[in-house]
Formats: structure tokens, sequence, C-alpha cells
């Protein structure tokens, strides 16, 4: 098999976080796959095919890229961030598993600033001590199995990176969120809405979790709860590096 | 204050993984400050002061920084990977603090690509569901605290990246947190062994709990452990989108 695929990251918006290695990648490609916001931050040129196409469709998108590849195609699957974090990286694996032979397909994945990393960094450095990051999408798992996570998360003293936090599908999930990490981590816990990061549309704020109401958050938003030591400095929001 | 401070992330060591905003940040910098080996990877050119130091001087290097720009100093200071996941961004903030005027300092955090994305994209896409992000090092925070993280962390079902897994000054640390990770995910759950990613001394090595050995891993090492729906395609190792 002469093709190949590349799922790739293009970082939060700001094209200065785009790595040269993905850069070269697109620039050697026939073809871009991807959904259609993000293909479309690919400069259309001679002898490159874009294929954009709807959310929610990531196993087809998969599917088409590796079949594309057998053709003989050079291909860059686009992801916004980085391709290993709920993004394609997982379901181009999975369309791979239905096929006979995985290893005859030459696949690389590069990786990109994913949005939690580029908002910290707007931020301050709130994911400065242990921290997880949560999908509050359901659309993969189910709602009671995100409520147990957000629980033991905050027992455990993690801060928190929150991504897909809420949909017009499902409006009631991030306000039944937030009061559960009221009730865990107290409401005096702060918490960061970073939107559209590093793009025109930027906008960040930081509030208690006594303050924060659901629809400081939208499906651009990334949201970060800091541990119990997080902390204002000037302007910044940071998690100190020690813990007790 | 006409001096400013960028704390950039130079990436895992591929210089392609370096970002054009911390490139543009390096060539206007008139002073690099950073632990030593970091410090290396950035040039030497005409105007350009290179400030060298230890390990475990964090807070003295950061204050420093501080008190260059204060002077007038465009200065960066420089980590590997990402520079708010366990590493300067942090630290600088904590040094901020202790100033009369925190807002009178111009600072940016430039985000680059933290070692387990970077680790995870070479063995495919670990990270691909819910996951958490732990310094095994007691450093700064107690073992005990470790522990409690480890097990809560298993019971939540995140996947889990560990920096800092294994020092010649505790050597025994690892061999205990592999033990409760196996009581607590279980010994067929897989966990990744990433060495120097994207450097010339890359290795990667993918076993089972019950396989695994405290010595697979050094400071070097991200060690990247699955969920219990994380498997094996091919030559690559995946976690999926979906959970139970």
């Amino acid at each position: 098999m002469t093709g190949w695929v590349a799922v790739a990251g293009l970082g939060p918006g700001d094209e200065r976080l785009i790595t040269a290695e993905v850069r070269e990648a697109l620039d050697a490609a026939t073809d871009v796959v991807g959904y259609a916001p993000y293909v479309a931050r690919v400069a259309p040129r001679d002898g490159l095919v874009r294929h954009p196409s709807d959310n929610r469709v990531e196993l087809d998108r998969a599917s088409h890229a590796l079949d594309l590849a057998a053709a003989g195609r050079r291909v860059v699957v686009v992801s916004s961030g980085d391709p290993g974090v709920f993004a394609m990286a997982s379901a181009l694996f999975e369309a791979l598993q239905a096929r006979p032979d995985p290893d005859a397909f030459d696949i690389r994945i590069l990786p990109g600033i994913t949005a939690m990393l580029a908002a910290a960094a707007r931020l301050g450095a709130p994911l400065g001590h242990d921290f997880c990051a949560i999908n509050l999408s359901d659309n993969l798992k189910p709602w009671e199995l995100i409520e147990r996570r957000l629980r033991l998360a905050a027992q455990a003293g993690f801060a928190m990176a929150f991504y897909n936090p809420r949909s017009a599908a499902r409006p009631h999930q991030f306000a039944r969120a937030l009061e559960i990490l009221r009730e865990e981590a107290g409401p005096q816990t702060l918490i960061c809405f970073a939107r559209a990061v590093t793009t025109e549309a930027e906008s960040l704020s930081v509030v208690t979790l006594a303050e924060a109401r659901p629809d400081m958050a939208d499906m651009r938003t990334v949201v970060i709860l800091g541990n119990r030591d997080t902390r204002r400095v000037g302007r910044f929001v940071y998690t100190p590096r020690s813990a007790r």
C-alpha cells in the first residue's frame, strides 16, 4: 500500500499553534478529511481534494480515510486541538479494527495543542498539579458514569478540564454537573470558562462554583475547575505545584 | 515595565513539534532561562543570554526571570513539553504571588505538546476517552495522597498518564504504584512505557499490568495506563470513545 493516513491536530484556532509536522503532512496530502469547520481551516490548492463531513459521523469518516489510503491516496484526517483527546484518533482505530489486515495501513497520529492546554495557558496555570479531562457529552457513555467520575475526581482532589460541557440537546446536564461539583469540591473552588480560545472570539472568565451558572458554557467552551489550592494572582489563575 | 516574560513549551524533543508562536518568542528574546538541558535546545545567537540552571530550583529560576523582566529584558522561560503541565508555569505564578504588584508584569504562557500527548500519538490513542495526569514524584506532595489518587482514578475508570514515574532517589514507589493499579484496575489492563518520545532514543512498549516491571520506567519515561476497554489493533493501542 503506497497511500497513508495521518490524523493531525490543528490546535485550538491560532495558526501559529499548528506544528511544523502537521504543516508538512498537509503539504504532502492529496486528501483532507474531517468535520467541515476543521477542513475549512486547510487552504485549498491544486492537487488537494477536501472532504468535509457532518458532525457525529466519525466512524464513517475514518473508514473513508482508510479506503482512500488503500487506493494509494495520502490522507490527512483533521481534528481541532489534539487528535488523541476526544477527537478522531480513536475513531480511526475503531474503523481499523474492522479491517482484515490492520498492519497493512501506514498510519501516523500527529499531536496538536489540545483545547484544555491552550485554555490553561491563556488563564495562567490552572492545570499545574494533577488533573483529569472529562468529556461531559453522554453521546457515547451513560450519564450516570459521568456523575460517578465527577464525584471520584473531586474526592481525589484533581483539577478538571471539561470538554463538550453543554449543548442545546442536553441543556440540563451541565447544571447537574455544577451541582455535584459544588457538593463534592465546595462552593469556593474556582472554575474557569474559556470560549473559542486563541481566536478573535475568545472570552475568558473565572468565578467560584457558587457563582457559576450553566449558561456560562456552550459547545465552544472548555471549562476548567481548580482544586482546593487553586488561586488568583493578578489577572491570572493558577494551581500550585504542591499539595497537602 | 517594557520587559516581559514568556513561559514556553518546547514540546517533547522533535524540533518539528515546536509551535511558531514559541519560535517567535525565542527570536524576540534577550534572555532564555531554564533547566540546563532545555536551555541547551535553544541555539545561541548574538544578543541572546542563556541562563541554564539545575533541576529543583524552579522558584529561584522563576524569580530570576521576573527580575530580568523588571529590568527591561525580554525573557523566555523554557520547559519541555507544555509549561502548564508539571512544568514552569505554576512556579512562575508562585514567584509572582510574592511580588507587591503582580499586574505590573507582562506575562504570557505559550503552550506546547506535552509528553503524554506526544507519547499517546506514537502509541496510537490510549487517551481517547476520559483520562487523568498524575505526577508520581512525592517531592511536592505526600506519597499517601498519590496512593489515594491512584485508587480513586482507577475506580473512576480513567485512563492515566504518569509523569516522573521513577527516579534513583525513590526506586520502590513505582513498584508500589503498580501493585495498587493491579489491585484496582486488574492485571489484564494495558500499560504503555514511552521513553524519550520523538527523539532518536525513543522506545515504546505495551504490556499488561501483570507483565509490567518497575524497571521498565525511568525519569525520561511517560507511562500511560489504559482503561478496561483499552485494546490493541495491529501495532497500535487505543481506547475506544465509548464506555459502558
